[in-house]
């Protein structure tokens, strides 16, 4: 029982209103305990929290949590209270979370920040969270070329309180308002204070544009082992930087969504703390479609009803090969999700991938099909039975593994999500080929079984 | 086809054998065109263009292409010619690959390489690869608290060269070895250079145990905007450097394998490229016990075969009962697979987690319920199949979003890979119960069926 304790400690303080307490308990707290204690004192504690912290340690308690967690905060504070709150926050998070509320909620958070404030954060909500522009910050350290070194130190000095907030490793150099290179902290230690940036400054470093995807931005930061790139527009202005550690978190973020999505939770991340309707609502809209998809498939079996009632035993099998096939062919859809979000393949190598698939096939087809033949003939003394169970499942492995490692590159050219719609369309089409060979192979042994 | 070019041009640079063109061509590629080439041009072509090149250059490419891609060649390269490469790397990604190669293989290459080198290795490749000490890096600055500014910036200019490679953002401190604080680039600008670092060293900043679990480091990184944190060990020491974006690389690693995981991709990554029998070996290690698993659940039906053959009608519904619990069930899984890597949920929260997964597993059974009952009352006009098939189905999803939900929990408290186990233990219990509820509730209403 000693690790209930934390968010039992912090909901009695919650109670007696004691900021101080309360601030100075937090502050004591790893973050992973104020995650767990958060997600147990129930919303109403959360928000009488966030309320009652001053809004720069509110916002720390924001940036612990759960993404999905702090918007559904922000959405029930009023929105003088949220906007305090996203104030102290670094412009990405402001964005990423901003970008995730209800329109009319944003709109109204935005309206109570600093004008400056707003208008940065509307800009940056513009842009679709897995570009550059999406993942940048625009809290940077930028002077133009004709500034000196000496200059430089002392601005760094004077604002040195603001920049604490920063992530400064590298300082922009720029020359009428154009993005024309980098100069990093040890640069400036080590020249004379007399020295123009134009001077020491690194010309024509790598920038990366506003609209770069997700994709680009990860390898980018393989192959250069920089901690961020200046993110520039058409005209060739300094709008932002990208920091490695922000692509590594959307690289995470894309990673679980995946692993969500071919489970089907769909909509994004859920967490039980969410309203029960709408997390049974966001799984019924998957299960619902899946579910007519299945009596689809199974209409199959109702049509050779006949053949099925003359051998009974056949029934047993068909649940089987409809799981195993399901299973060799996710095996595949897994292997093609990965190899697609390494870059290994291209979604026009369809039929390239086909062929390193369909070898896998023939083998596990060969194995499953003798082993479940063989388990047949045992039950029941008979091969004929044997031959046709293991011959349906050994055809349709092939056709299993073949359609998933095939559909995610077809649905990803075609702008589907292949995470999400891979699984439902390869089983459906897999139980439906199951039970279509079992039946009839079945049917034309009728006579020996 | 113009996007097939990149790995035929690179393919014919390597039968010229000439260095100086291939490396031209290299470094005129983007690292996802690197990537996409190297997994087309074939595994010799892979080995010959690493020995073409220079161990440095080489190094590049595989730190651009997929891990288990780069240990695969490590493992095919001369003892020699790895090491080369290998020393090449930063600590943390020697340590990755090392640690993945079989163990004859790492000694070989570890003893080609330089003996101090070769020691640091050692001792890296001794950690857990999912702690501080796995994820660290050793190329840092420290400094003893004795020095001066002056000596330090003296220090940096004169071996600027080597320091290129260090990700330097902080210089450490130390007193007589043991760690004692940080000092900032920015500190170091702005003191006299005869400052001693004692005094401008921020004192008892925080540092991470050798053996923090990655949770730790995740949630560390959460609270603290550092690039880095310092790693000492028990006696105090500096032993590395943990980077954020290393941290979020393993993150987002940890991530990738659960997708495989709950996909039934054992052992790690998979690549077609890899040889044909590896890949079908690993599938079938997982399909043969979820094979023998279904049989298992089958053998449900085979006692009831009496029932199924007088309500025929009732195989059609078979395979979808037990696709759809299936489904409600994984669905659970994903969500407390989130939930413990997100740290909302401990382990030993079993009791708690079902009571917020029953509610929805009540609706959505009463929701699919209905509908499979209605189809089969359309179906076959008979309301009391309908009854049977919904019962069955309806109950069968409230223990499966119970199992689900909890089962995950349970199996990593035993330290069980939930991501792993959780599947095919769910489908197979409830596949079973399934099958026992809708052939029981058939046998009951015999007489009306």
């Amino acid at each position: 029982m000693e690790n209930r304790r934390p968010w039992e400690k912090l909901r009695e303080l919650i109670k007696t209103n004691d900021v101080a307490h309360v601030k100075a308990y937090l502050d004591g707290l790893k973050a992973e305990e104020i995650v767990i204690s958060m997600s147990h004192i129930g919303h109403d504690n959360q928000l009488r929290l966030l309320t009652l912290l001053a809004p720069e340690d509110a916002a720390v308690v924001m940036e612990d949590i759960p993404e999905v967690q702090a918007v559904d905060l922000l959405e029930d504070l009023r929105a003088r209270d949220a906007a305090a709150i996203i104030a102290e926050m670094s412009s990405d998070d402001q964005a990423d979370l901003l970008t995730e509320l209800e329109e009319e909620d944003a709109r109204a958070i935005i309206e109570e920040m600093e004008p400056n404030e707003a208008e940065n954060v509307r800009k940056l909500i513009r842009y679709d969270s897995n570009t550059a522009g999406g993942v940048m910050i625009t809290e940077f350290l930028v002077f133009d070329e004709k500034n000196t070194v000496g200059a430089v130190v002392a601005d760094l000095r004077e604002k040195s309180e603001e920049y604490e907030r920063y992530n400064v490793q590298y300082i922009y150099v720029t020359s009428e308002n154009r993005f024309i290179g980098v100069l990093r902290m040890r640069d400036l230690l080590l020249s004379k204070l007399s020295t123009p940036l134009s001077q020491i400054v690194v010309k024509n470093a790598i920038t990366l544009k506003e609209n770069a995807p997700l994709e680009e931005l990860i390898s980018f930061f393989d192959t250069h082992d920089f901690y961020g790139a200046p993110v520039v527009n058409e005209s060739g202005a300094l709008v932002g930087v990208v920091l490695r550690k922000d692509v590594r978190e959307a690289e995470a973020e894309l990673a679980n969504k995946e692993l969500l999505e071919t489970q089907g939770i769909v909509g994004g991340e859920e967490l039980r703390t969410m309203p029960v309707f709408l997390r049974s609502k966001r799984r019924l809209s998957w299960l619902s479609v899946n579910i007519l998809l299945n009596i689809l498939a199974a209409s199959i079996i109702a049509i050779y009803q006949e053949t099925l009632s003359a051998v009974i035993a056949l029934a047993v099998f068909l649940p089987v090969i409809s799981d195993m096939s399901g299973c060799s062919g996710n095996q595949a859809v897994a292997v093609s999700l990965r190899e697609l979000s390494l870059g290994v393949v291209k979604p026009f190598e369809v039929w390239r991938v086909w062929l390193q698939e369909v070898s896998v096939g023939l083998i596990n087809g060969l194995v499953l099909g003798f082993l479940i033949g063989f388990a047949a003939w045992l039950w029941q003394g008979n091969v004929y039975l044997g031959l046709v169970v293991g011959g349906a499942l050994g055809i349709n492995t092939v056709v299993a593994v073949s359609i998933g490692g095939t559909l995610p590159l077809f649905l990803k050219k075609i702008n589907v999500d292949p995470a999400l719609a891979s699984g439902p369309i390869l089983t459906t089409v897999t139980d439906m080929l199951g039970f279509f060979l079992a039946l009839t192979f079945a049917g034309l042994m009728l006579n020996y079984i």
